[in-house]
This record gives C-alpha cells, structure tokens and sequence, in this order.
C-alpha cells in the first residue's frame, strides 16, 4: 500500500480581508499549512483556522513567510542566516499557541512563497530555516521542496522531512521545478496532472519538460483550496489516489 | 522571611532603534518581561534578550501589548474580548518559540502599557487576557496590578497571580494607581519611593496620596532600566530589601 | 433643482486582498473616497483607482484611516490632536501624489470608520482634522456626518464643508445616527430608504427613530460598491433622485 | 567659485524610538533627505523634521525607501517596476503634505537604502523611480549616486539631477562604490576624506582603491548625523571646503 499526504495552505485571511475556502477544504486534506500572520492570516484567524482543522482531524503545521504582507509573502528579501532563523521561531511559536490551546501537536513546518522558493536553492537559508524548526521542537517535520536544498538541510541537522511535490507544475530534469515564467511550467490538464501525481507517488518518477524520466519522492502532495474548482479538483486527486491503491494519511502517520 | 520578585520590562528594542539596557538591568533584577513583537522587540531583539535572562538565571515573562508599534502600545485601542485573547495568545507563543529553543520555561505574562492599564479595570479585557493564558498553559503565572480586575480575573480562571506594584507612583484610596495626569502622581524623593516598597512587602500598606493606610499585597516590584540611574537605583531598592530581610526571588520561587 | 452627490469609499484592497466593486460603483456616484494605505489601501491600489475615477470622471477625495489595518479602521483609539492631524496630513499627501500624478485636483476629504464616528462627537479631533486639511490646502471640502462636531470644526476654520447623510440608516431625534448595536438602526427597506433620501435633500428632513421630524441638511449621500446587490441599489438611488428633479453632482460643482 | 550641497538623511526616529541629532545637523547642511514613514519616520516625526528644516532654511527632499521598517528599509527586496513607482510617489507624496503645510517647496528626491543601492545598478527600478518622480512633479530633483544607472534614468526622463558623493567611502575604477563588505571600502582618515571631497568638487576626481584616477562628478555629498563625532566632521568640511573657495548651496541654487 502506498501513502502520501495531501497539503493545502490555509488561513490565509486578514482582518477584514477574506482568502480561500478553508472550511471546505479542510475536508479533502490530511494536512494544512496555517499562516502565523506575518505574509498572511492574524491571531483571530489562525484560532478559527486551528479549530477547522481539529474538528476535521488534519494534521496541522506551521507555514511562516517573509515581514511582507503587502506582497503576500511572494518577494524575494535579503534576510540574514540569524534573521531567518529568529522569523521562522517566532512564527511557529505564534502558532503553536492556537495548536495548543486546543490540545494538539504541531506535526511540521513549511515555509510559504518566497522563503519557500529560496530556501530551496540557498543552503544559507535553508539552514537557518532547519536550525529554527529543531531548536523548537525536534519532533517537528520539515516539508520543502523535493530534491530542494531545504530539504537536504533538514535531514542534515536530523529533522524528519517530507518531500513536497506538485500536480500542476511542470519539472526540470534537475528535479527543480520550470520557472512561473517559462512557457509550459503550469499543466493545465486536470487527467494529466492526477496521472502524473499518481506517478510520482507510486513509481517515484515524473516526466521532465525534456521529455525524460526524473526521480522524485512524493510524501506530500500540494493542492489548492481558493476557489470552488480546485476544491472540487482536489477530491479529484484523493478519490484516484486511493481508487490506485493510495493511502492518504498526515505526514506523521508514515513518514519516519 | 519575606519574599518578593523584582520585574523589569526588557526586549523593547526594535530593528536599527535601541532602547533600554538590557544586558545591565538583568543583572539585578529576578524577573524580566520581555516585549513580543507588537508594541516593541522583534525576534532577533527576543531571541538576544532571551539569552541575556537565561545567562543571568532570571526568571522570563511574555509582556504581549496591542498592535500598534506606531504608539509604543501605550494608546487605548477598543478590541475585543476574541480579538484580546487571541492577541494575547500569539503573543504568548512567540516567545514561548525562544524560550523553548534556551530549554528555560516561561514563568509568567504581564500585559503592557495600555493593554494593561485597561485590563486592570475592565473586566471584560481581563477576563480575555486570563483566558488566553490559561487555555495555552495553565501553569503560568499572570502578572498585574495589585487589587486590579486582571489579577481578580486570573484567580477566579484558576490561575497563580502576582500583585505588581509601583515604587514611584502614587496610590488612591482604593488602591489604584494616581493617574499620572493629576499633581504628585509619581515620587521622585528615591528614599520615600524604597520606604514605601519595603512598607508594603512587609506590612502590606502603603500611604494612599489621601493620607490613609491602603491595603496592598505586594507580589512583584516593577523597576525601570531605561538609563544609568535608573539602574542604579534598582541596585539601591535591592540591597535595601535585603538588607531588611527580605529575600528579591523570582515569583515562581514564592508564589503558590 | 436640488443638488445632492453620491459618494462610495473605495480603493479598499490591499497587496493579494480584493475588497469592492470597484470598476463598478464608479458608474454610478459623483465622488470617491479612496482609501490611503492605513486602514487599507496600497500605493498600487490607490494608482489603479484614481485611474478608475478620472476615467469616469468622478470626483475624488482622501479617506484617511487610523493605523489599523488589523480592524480596518473601525477601532477607536485614543489618538492625540497633534497624531491625528499629522495622520491625516500624511494620508492626504499619499494620496495627493496620485491625483497629482493624473493631473486632477483632490476634491475632499472624508475621514474613516472609527476615526469619523469619534470625530463625530470629540471636538478635539474634530479640530484636529479640520486643521490637517486647511493647513494642506484650504480648497479642499471636508466631508462629514451631518450636524457633527466635524462639520462644525471644518465651518469654523473656514473649510467649505459637505453634509452627509446614510440611506439605509436611522436617526435620532438628535440628528445624530443610532448606533448599530440598536434594533431598527439599520433600514432594510430599500423602497423607505430611497423616500427617505429624497425627502432629506428636497425638505431637509428625516424621521427620527421616535416618530418625530429632524432637520438635516444632505450635501452628499454614502452608497456602497460592496457586492452586486448594492451597485444596483445605487442604480435605483440616483434613478429615483434624477427622476425627482434632484440633480447628481460632485461636492465640487455645487457646494459654496 | 565652486558650488556643492551637503545633505544628511535625518527624520529616522520613529514613535518611542529616537535616532539621530537632527536638530544639530540642520545647522550645518544645505539640504536634507526626510524618511518618509515606510522604513523609517513617522507623521509625527516628519512634521517636526520638516519644522527644523524651514528654521535653518535648508532644502528639504524626500527619502522614500522599501516597505521594511524592521530591516530600516536595508535589505534587498524584489519589487517590480510598477509597486516601486507607486512606494515612490506614495511617500513623496506623503512629505509634500508637512512642506505644504509649512509653505515651502520640496527640492528632491533621494532613495534610501537598499532602494538607492539597487537602482544604482537596476535599470528597472532606477526607471521607475524617476518616472515617479516625473509624475508627481517635474521639478523635483532626483539625487543619486554618482555615474548610476539612477542618475541616467533620471537625465534620460528630463529631470535635473543631483550626483552624490561620499567623503569616507572608497571607489571602484569604473565610478561605483567599494562594498561595504570589501576591506578599504571606509575611509576612516578624517583628513584624507575631507581632502578627496575637495578634490572632487573641485577637479571632478578621485582616486580608485586602485590607485588610478576616476572622474566624478560631485554636487551633493552625503554625511551623517548619527552621533556627536559625525556632526562635528561634518562642521569640519563645510569649513574646509567654504575655506578653498568652494560654497555650499543647496541643490537648486546651483544645479540646471
């Protein structure tokens, strides 16, 4: 039996200001990824997105940005190694609050946008990010980029890791994923994009936008919640997954 | 034998603008409350201050303040009773995050400047505060003003309190502070202002600004550190509450 | 020929948050108040929707906010008159650089949410206001509720003032609005709301909540672009309006 | 006679946080740079800089930098070419209002930080700085380092522009600066620094870390007003430099 889990970034809300249907997709997914009100989502916020996902049983993890929520996190910003570290702390903290208040455990951190995007390549970075998770909480898994440089970061110093791969987003033969500028980086085609998820979790392997075969490890899936058709998609996406003999579970249910 | 904590607020640094002397108030000092990011500090100002209490074995408190950088947290803002609690919470997690890392428990949180001042007289904001605390970790103590709603919110909550009080100020008959607005709110004479406070840890009285004996439970002794002399006279309050037989400990030491 | 304009608060998203019909309730009013990047708004948002307004040649004013973009605005703070007139200064100026830009004049300015109520009845920052704006530039109108301490404040120092009055709201025999929290503040009957504008700006009257009439003087009536339902509302408004020999007019071309 | 202006960045305090002799440096500057509110500065704080500024009689330009006031507007941020002309306009808009309401005019504008860096090499930003400039007001003067692609950007558009120097900053053959980060790149002898600025003004030269001769153009140069030591060296060059026939104006006495 293969498993992967299904991660979706939520709490992405601010005061007045209404993003995504976190209620709706809390229901397709084994795992959220809760803004801590830095690029995203504030203190109510996170309470109530906390409490949709304990109602739900998903698994919750952290999911820190950049200081930018005028750019929603998406900017690319010259922070040092201490800086990073110090940012990712304080926002697990921020959300660890919430988790426990309600009486569960954080399971993982996942850097959003440009941090995520960053921390792939920048060894620097993604030290910095991996020192942060394990001086908080050494339980804590450590979802990047598959193949990323975070996630080899955090192997590294000894967190659990779970590659994070991507229906929709067409891959280098590196295993990187083709750049949001480049002609063909987003696959378009629902079927194709299952079948490729599919694929990538139960042979480990994804065809590159050369043509050729690249390998890959899937633990977690990324899928979206902001609109009624990626909802619909994602039930998509598990109803195939486990029709092919596929457990979706939380990380911590199988990774070691 | 008495026993009573002195706290100081520390961490109030932000970015490039320094504040406070903190590295040399620490040291005579067995409580710090150190600011969250909102009203003051940022994470790398948290994660420094942290280390600086952790070397000195001084006891550590969140001080969480209202989101207003802008005011220093010191302006009445109307939230509420949600909107304070998850604020608080937040606040609380934050810094938890750096504790966590230094392996040191957090001892305590103590409202700052406005948020503060309200929650002492409205039952509602203290209540929200109270909660917050609890509902994240019922062990810590919630630090407020003597005789104040907050420190009656906590122990109805089942939380341990510590009464805080004021070397400078002034009091009224029913024990609240002088407002700083009305003439010989704040004593300057340094002798008067240790007399009183080791009238009060002793005898828990204090002279109200009327002329009267109030009644005052004296807990924890807020001092300053914002210069020199301010520091100096901290060292003075100390070796004269020792010199008198009363033991300067951190509040978790004493408090039941 | 009676003379009324229609104004909406617009400009109101924020970095990735969409708030407002926009493009769409500048159809239909006679000026705008945009909003200047505090309680909402960024610099992108302000370029776009000056650009919407000069397109339709709607008339456009300031809508300055206290620095809460957490509550949008709508908290009370206990700002100081020397704060609140350098707020608003600053707002106007941000604000002022896009107009200017486009080659068009601000028309006005309308403060926002919990800013406009308190000055509503607090003289202090009402004056406060008053002097921002005369001191930017005499020309321009201020906009305030209807018999309120800010209209009063602007008539004093020499502003040209503009009433403003709420459809969909009730009154007190004061003139003054019944709060929310109140049964009946709220007039849902879009037929009895309608009446009830033109009958405030042909008589210059209303019924207050208690049966009896109050006199209010209608410069200018608040519409919303918030959904579809409220720009067709609008549609009716100045349908009903022009149909009644009441002319639609920006603030500009009739007030004295 | 030779003509040069001396500016200073000045109005970086912000709310409870103080930085900076402003009012020592006015006495001895033709011109100043006044943050703007986003990485530095506040209403407030802007209204009484501006207020020292008319006292002494010294121009005064705007110092808009990046959204970061944690990072004191020095980090690197990706923003594009449309959010930078908007940041740009957005803050000299928001000082016009404090020059406006004194009755004067503003003179220039000069990018702080990591946004002056930046477009010194960015041909995007360095673009989009002078397009906003151009928009807002076709007069300002855009001041910029020396040779820079910003200088160029802003020549190109049509606005007069103002090539700035640094007394203690070392230079690259091709004109740029030595990073920070590269020994030599300070100049600490106080001596040779004033003698390289003369030279500068005076033969349009300087000497490389490589010990060949780069021609530099100099109207404005930058000194600091951080401490003391800074205010008095400044003191020292305004006298060298009156003492060698040279004068110091402000940008717009001199510059075409």
């Amino acid at each position: 039996m293969y498993k992967v889990d299904l991660n979706s970034d939520i709490g992405e809300s601010f005061g007045a200001y209404k993003l995504g249907l976190d209620q709706e997709i809390v229901k397709h997914v084994s795992s959220v990824n809760i803004a801590c009100g830095w690029h995203a989502g504030d203190p109510l916020v996170m309470e109530k997105t906390v409490g949709y996902a304990v109602e739900h049983k998903v698994a919750i993890g952290a999911h820190p940005g950049f200081p930018d929520l005028l750019g929603f996190g998406r900017r690319n910003m010259a922070v040092s190694h201490a800086e990073t570290k110090a940012y990712v702390k304080y926002q697990i903290g921020a959300l660890w609050a919430f988790t426990e208040s309600k009486g569960v455990k954080l399971q993982h951190v996942k850097p959003h946008g440009a941090l995520y995007n960053m921390a792939a390549k920048d060894k620097i970075l993604a030290k910095a990010i991996a020192e942060a998770i394990f001086e908080v909480d050494e339980e804590l898994i450590l979802v990047g980029l598959a193949n990323s440089e975070l996630i080899k970061a955090g192997e590294k110093i000894g967190l659990k890791v779970a590659n994070e791969v991507f229906a929709d987003r067409a891959y280098n033969p590196d295993g990187t994923l083709v750049s949001r500028t480049k002609e063909g980086a987003v696959i378009h085609d629902a079927d194709l994009a299952i079948s490729r998820v599919v694929r990538m979790v139960k042979e480990g392997k994804v065809e590159a936008i050369t043509g050729e075969d690249v390998e890959i490890r899937a633990d977690s899936i990324c899928v979206h919640g902001d609109n009624p058709e990626a909802v619909g998609f994602v039930e998509v996406i598990r109803k195939t997954l486990e029709s092919q003999n596929v457990q979706v579970l939380s990380i911590k249910d199988f990774i070691k």
